[in-house]
């Protein structure tokens, strides 16, 4: 029987599939990244042929870190949609063409001859936080993901929670303004459709449109579709009333959805990652507000807001944590070898 | 040293400790009660004289039950209020006059020199729910309590959770509507400031005083202040129609809350307990409905909403549960009797 490294000395493959990249690292058992490679994930193309180029970047990423398959112990794999994780299937995913029923662990375990689990982005994303992020050493954490749209997920009680179907922590689509806009879900005022990208944009064009004067309009050189939030942001740092509007209105039903996961999970942290979450101080002060605002209860005293420690990195981390996760689990599983059982037997 | 007792002849004292009665009860391994006594809470005179009641109650199930001390493995108690569980204190508890920093757990350990263990109320209830009600052999669920105020505890994966201060599922305070009624806790649009006993008649009296014609007014005899939920579900039976109109509204705002649970927690089972529930199918079916619109995800599809089982047993019933576990954890902690030793060593 092959000897098995010393755990200090594990390496995993993390792979994250989102809609618009994919991207695979080799990860060391303490979180860094020591060599990754990157493929877009052409999402319009289908799932299927997406896959297939993840694992070629798992390979690159093999390559790139000056390792074989046989210095890997497992691959684990963030993927944007609804899943199955243990049949290694996608129920469906907004971002890929075909992508019902399609099987993503096969191709992986086929390559590599390696144990291969999965789980889906933000969940990963969050497991990355709490193992070598924002949220070590916590018990009890809660993470959102603002972007396009907006993602959670938890650990309670020490341990990453998925629920009975793998929703666990579907954050994007609480109801927070019962007669809000329209969602892509079919549901009205979901939290994703008050202060997702898509809402965050139509909301300064709104006003705009209102003739309200702006700084904006010369940024984008009255291309209203190249309005996007990071530039909404710029404009606030320089002191545009317009943009500040919109992310004071953005950061106040933010603070409304933080403070009701603060009252239903009551964590010790709540960890804010994705893109949006870069618009800093205009941004966070309107949402700190708000929760101390709205969450009177000793929770919202003993939970600390914090921004995400691994951004962009947190999907290939996590995805490799999930893989030492599953590693872990499976040697406990083996039944004891010679060397290790009780000498005196 | 002792023997203990096999664990299906167990027997538990539960507790539970309201703001209006104090219920006590013997409860055998397999959830039922053997024997019970109840004393008035008597709020208004603080939480130390009611303790001591609570205490006297439990002797007096224990004899009602035909037992003595010698008879009972632990006491399990529920209290309704914030409480830091392991130190036995009640932080504060909105019934009770002289409520914070009372030691809840010292006078029944003195009294009866058992184990005794407490969390608060809902939480118990949904212990147990989970344990011999609506929720058996269910690994995740979700269970809320409409009455005054708007109670939740949760089970995930197999676990009571109660977060990191004891706040878990503090459902009554998710804000359901940023601009609606405000609430005790100084938030506004609170849910249970929009689904809770107060609001229910709230909302009546407000229709009824912009003169919309009913029967209520008849049947309180123009006495308004005797407008209860229970009447107004009477009237409802009777095709009231702004009776109706008020439990249709008031589902709304219930089912909207039940949807963000659902996507928040993705239960199994999602239980309904407390006075509130049992308005029926006036109240349920405006529930159903809105879940329906509001909750697309497979989450939804796959949570069942059903009647709390043990109803207003629930709080003596899971105390002892509460209390049952606490004893299992004590067994197990202990180091092993020279009986259930290696006989090798």
């Amino acid at each position: 029987m092959e000897e098995a490294l010393p755990k200090s000395a594990r390496r995993y493959v993390g792979v994250d599939i989102g809609g618009t990249n994919i991207r695979a690292g080799v990860v060391d058992s303490t979180g860094h990244i020591q060599g990754e490679a990157r493929r877009p994930s052409l999402a319009d193309a289908g799932m299927r042929a997406a896959i297939a180029r993840a694992v070629d970047a798992a390979a690159e990423a093999i390559e790139n870190a000056g390792y074989t398959v046989k210095d890997i112990s497992a691959v684990g794999l963030g993927v944007a949609g609804a899943l199955r994780s243990r049949e290694g299937i996608c129920i469906f995913s907004p971002n890929f063409a075909d992508s019902r029923g399609v099987q993503i662990l096969g191709p992986f375990r086929e390559a590599f001859g390696l144990p291969a689990v999965m789980l889906n982005d933000v969940a990963v994303q969050t497991l990355g936080e709490h193992r070598f992020g924002a949220g070590r050493g916590c018990s009890n954490m809660v993470m959102i993901t603002i972007g396009t749209g907006i993602g959670g997920g938890a650990i309670i009680d020490g341990e990453l929670r998925i629920g009975s179907t793998e929703g666990f922590a579907e954050v994007g689509h609480m109801t927070i303004l019962p007669d809000g806009p329209f969602c892509t879900c079919g549901n009205r005022g979901c939290w994703e459709a008050l202060c997702g990208r898509d809402a965050i944009v139509r909301r300064a064009i709104g006003k705009i449109q209102q003739g309200n004067k702006t700084i904006i309009t010369d940024m984008v050189d009255f291309r209203l579709a190249s309005v996007t939030p990071a530039l909404i942001a710029h404009a606030a740092e320089q002191g545009d009333e317009l943009a500040v509007e919109v992310l004071e209105e953005t950061g106040y039903y933010l603070g409304i959805g933080i403070a009701n996961l603060i009252q239903l999970y009551n964590p010790e942290i709540l960890v804010i990652g994705g893109g949006i979450a870069q618009a800093g101080r205009w941004l966070f002060e309107p949402i700190l507000r708000t929760v101390r605002a709205r969450a009177h209860m000793v929770p919202a005293a003993t939970c600390r807001l914090v921004p995400s420690q691994l951004g962009d990195d947190a999907g290939v981390i996590g995805a490799a944590a999930l893989a030492a996760r599953e590693a872990a689990r499976l040697e406990a599983s083996r039944p004891p070898t010679t060397a290790s059982a009780d000498p005196e037997r």
